[in-house]
Formats: C-alpha cells, structure tokens, sequence
C-alpha cells in the first residue's frame, strides 16, 4: 500500500464517506455519541467481540474484502454458535500509518456485503492510529428468545457429539498462504488449493443453525482454535470427557485431497483452527431432529463422537479402534 | 517493562487469573463464547465503543492502572452524555510484545475500581497480540428508558448552552506529560501541576448527569475533542449556531493558575480535549431545574452561551465583547 501524497481524510470525512453508508437504522448515521438498540421484547441480548490483527490474524496481503468478511465473520460464528440471530456490529478500526483509500474502499465493500448476508447492520464504531499493524476489533449483538441461549459447558455423559460442515480445510489454507509453498501443496490442483485458501480467507459463520440448536442442542461453541482443542475446552466446560471416531470427522473433497498427498496434514486439519464450524452435542434422542433440521438448512451435521463420563481429555480412535494423540492441543494466537 | 524470562501464561490462564474475577452475572465468568445480558423491560440500549492506544492517546509509562481508568471512562463518558445508566463492557485487550503480568495486573486492578465505581462489570472480551503498540478497546452498553436516549442533534435556536465540571484540565496536564516540561509549567505549583495531571490520567464520567439529562436536556454530547471543536460539531448536527462567553466557561483553580502564567494557553484549554464534561442545551425554561438537579448530584453546571439560528460556527465573545478565534478547531486523534 503506496501511502497517498494527498491530505489524508479526517475521520469525520471517513465516516460520512464509507461507513455511514453501512449503518443500521440504531446506527444514528454514526452522527452522535452512541448507537440506539430496542431490544426485542422477550429476548435476550447475546455479545461476543473477537479482534483481527494484521500478520497475526491475517496476512496483511490479504485482499482488504476478505479481512472485512473474516472480522465480522469470526463474531457472527459466536452468535450461531449461541443460537443467536445478529442484531448489529460496532467496529474499531485501528489502522496501520500505511493505509490508503483504496484499501478502505474495499475493505468497506467487503464489510458490507458480508453484513447485509448476515442481516446484521454496523451501529457505530471508532477509528484511531494504530501506530503498528491495522487491528479490527467487532463486537456482534445478537439475541435468542429468553433464556435459550445455547451455552458451551452444558453437555451431559451419553450425548451425540456433532461437528458442521467440513473440518480443517481453513488451516490447511493457511499453510497454502504461508511461502513458500510446501511440496504437499504444489502436488494440489488449483481448484483444490484455490478451495482451501477460499476457507481460510472467507468464514462462513453457520447463522442458518442458530435456531436448531436453540431447538435440539444440549452445548455448542464454535470451532474456532482447531477441533481438538475446542473439544477439550468444551467438555472441561462440563467436567467430563469424550471418545471420537476420526473417520467420522467431516473432511472436504479438498481436505481428503491434500490428506492423500501428505496424510500427517491431519494434525493440521483438526488442531490448526479457523474452522469457524459449529461443534455441538445433544441428546441421543434429539439427533435426528437436529440433524433433519439442519440439512433443511443447508448445513451437514455430522456426528462424530459420544460424551463420556470422567474429566480425562477426549480420545480420538481411528478406523483400527487405536488411540491417536495430535501435536498441538490448541492453536493459541495469544 | 522487562520481559518476563518466565513462561508466558496462555490466554486461559490470563482470564481465569485476572479477568474472571472482574465478570459480571452476564460474563458466565468468560468461559463461553458470548456473554449474555438481560434487557431491561421497557428500555433501550446504548452503545458505544472507543479504543485507546498506547503512544497515542495515552503515554506508554502512564500508571497501568490509569490507563484502565482512561480506556473504560472515555466510553462511560459517552453513556453518560447520552443519558445512560451502564450495563457492562466488554473489552479488547492487544498487548504489546514487552508485556508483563506486574502491568496487566496493575491494568485490572485499575479497570476492577473503575468498573465498581460506574455499576458496569466486564461481560466477555478478547485478548490477542498488538505486534506493535498496546491498544485497549471498550464497548460500553447502557439503557434508558424506552425513547428517552439524549440526542447530540436535537438543539433548539434560543437554548441555553451548559458544560459540567472545569474545562481545560487535561489538555494542561497532558502538556505537562509531555518532555520536557514548559517554562509555564516549570513555574506552577506541585498541587496544580498534580490536579491538572490527574485530570488527564483519570477521566469522571458524568454518569450522575445521566438521568437530569434525560428528565431536562434538549441535547448533549461529552467533550473529548475540545469545547471549541464539539461545540461546533453540536450545532453542525443541528444545522445551527452558538454564541459563547469566554468569560462563562468554568475553569478550575488550577487552569486559572496556568492561564495566569501564560494566558494564550486559553487556547490549549479549549481545544485540547480528553475533557471528558457534558456539553449540553436546554430550553431556557428547563435550566433551573436541570442546574438544581446537577447541584443535587454533586456535578456544577455552567451556563455558557445561547444557541443562535444560521449555520456559522460558533462565535466565542470576551469579556469587552470581541470576537476570539482559536488555533485549533478540534484536536483529531486520527
């Protein structure tokens, strides 16, 4: 990004140029001191708030439509996760001393495609320097009727075990991203990396099974720090344990290519993170609903495990019936 | 800051060790992926979020727990101007590399009495790496009943223009931050230098303000960025004008000592900002009830102008009634 040699908008001009254009109805046209939200009688607020920064989060060559659609993305995931539907967003924008206009531009088109597809409008926001990398920080309102917010520790012993879409393919974009390109992913087909690198850069936060979980889930969270991990997380949650059947782990056409080529990159695909999935349990008897509902919805549930008694961490057997243990327990960005 | 030679603790741990203790009923003590907040019946929720960064709008060897202070009361400032009793916060904490836990401890203890203080317990945040300077983002919720949220757009031609508290106290004691130290300042008091110093360090949000605003206020927003600037962005968002007595607007004892070492510093402590008063208008009719009711809350209420028809900025008068022009019109963060 060439910095501009023309006067730098203030950030009242920046607001009235690109981010006014994207607030909602409570959003005051970003003219005053705070946004206005009427809550939905009946409901209760749900808020989750989730911070990119560049070279930590994303590669700061990342097209600036995709960094939008991650940072709101990575939020609406918490929401679905919760059962929640999007109220609103506000936005701090720290930006880096090499912005540009151009950048934000994109950045803004991005953000509001991936806002309106979500339904969920900017409120308001803040703009400072940085004075380092650009950092963008969401806090997402959503809201579930009273009382139905799907909580992450609340799984019981004997619960089905689920996991949305495909698993993994988002960090083994991430290894496509990084240079040079290892010989695993030259071995790839364009279409097969262009879909991996596709997973890490554009989130699609599972908005659509917010109201089965709500309806059929005992516990969820979403994946965000690799499956493994987030697994062990969610049943510390709720002082128990879990047994998996890799096999039964959801792997894209994608994945399973790049597994073929190199299969260790399994470790990566299910401790690597930025899934950005809905890994939930519930009861046996509530499955076929759940699972009924959400291919109503478009979204794959597939089971892969069961809730086991004791706090050990989850066992994770392959096709043979032995244990596999994974390198990393938990992708840590911190 | 030395870097600790010792293993860093991972994010868990950092919120189990110093965040947790901090949550609200609404935090579900961080353990999930979203904090949940019950809405009042028959009220609305304000909004706002504002991010300070380490260099920028605070000096990096500022108090760790001043720093708290400033990154929460900046954001209640907003609340209180709007008429808004808080709810809670949630944070965005993006450390730099050379954190320590002595800092981050000092930060929490800090953000702890300041989060008691204003009734607003921490509901959920993130922690992640800065990869550069520390920046500390809020977003602060509130509520006022149903409708009753105060616009900064909403003056009238003909009412009368107050400002809470002293004005001009930080921007003295920022430049007295600042190395080395002017000739002015060299020449004050220890007790004055301290009082504009902590004026600067320790932002008070007008939160007793809030309901008397909401009962009697025809308008308000808080001053962060100069009265000379947020007055005219005031009368701007009402497409109207001002006229102010210099001689009206209430300066401590401590800036009536600066000014009467260097009187051009007038200039500093009207435009400089990180005031953190409410600045508002009221019908005529309103003011003595509305200054009674601050009277009452412990918070003075200088009447210092009248809201004039016409969109020309403001006119600032002196004591024989000549009009004063000033430097800066609003100091921009950005």
């Amino acid at each position: 990004m060439a910095r501009s040699a023309l006067p730098r908008p203030t950030e009242d001009e920046l607001i009235a140029r690109y981010f006014a254009p994207l607030a909602g109805e409570g959003g005051l046209s970003l003219r005053d001191d705070a946004a206005l939200l009427v809550p939905s009688p009946g409901h209760d607020l749900v808020l989750t708030t989730d911070a990119v920064v560049a070279g930590v989060h994303y590669f700061p060559d990342d097209p600036a439509s995709s960094i939008a659609c991650k940072a709101l993305g990575v939020n609406l995931s918490d929401l679905a996760a919760k059962g929640a539907e999007p109220r609103g967003f506000l936005l701090t924008l720290a930006l880096c001393d090499e912005w540009d206009e151009a950048w934000l531009a994109d950045f803004c088109t991005g953000l509001s495609e991936a806002a309106a597809l979500a339904s969920c409008p900017l409120l308001g926001g803040d703009t400072v320097r940085a004075a380092g990398p650009t950092l963008l920080g969401i806090t997402a309102l959503g809201e579930v009727p009273s009382g139905t917010m799907v909580r992450r520790g609340t799984a019981q012993a004997g619960d089905r075990i689920l996991v949305s879409g495909s698993i993994g393919d988002a960090a083994l974009g991430l290894r496509l991203r990084q240079k040079p390109v290892a010989p695993w992913g030259e071995a790839l087909t364009y279409p097969v990396r262009a879909a991996l690198v596709d997973r890490y850069l554009h989130p699609r936060a599972r908005l659509a099974l917010a109201p089965h979980l709500r309806a059929h889930a005992r516990a969820a969270m979403d994946v965000s720090d690799g499956l493994v991990g987030d697994l062990a997380k969610m049943m510390r949650a709720a002082d128990l344990s879990a047994e998996i059947e890799i096999d039964r782990i959801p792997l894209s056409e994608a994945a399973r290519a790049a597994l073929a080529v190199k299969p260790d990159l399994l470790d990566v695909a299910l401790t690597g993170g930025d899934d950005y999935e809905i890994l939930c349990t519930a009861d046996p008897a509530a499955v076929p609903a759940l699972r009924a509902a959400s291919e109503r919805a478009g979204v794959p549930l597939a089971e892969i495990g069961t809730v086991t008694e004791g706090g050990a961490p989850p066992v994770f057997r392959d096709a043979q019936g032995g244990i596999r243990h994974f390198r990393a327990g938990s992708f840590s960005h911190f």
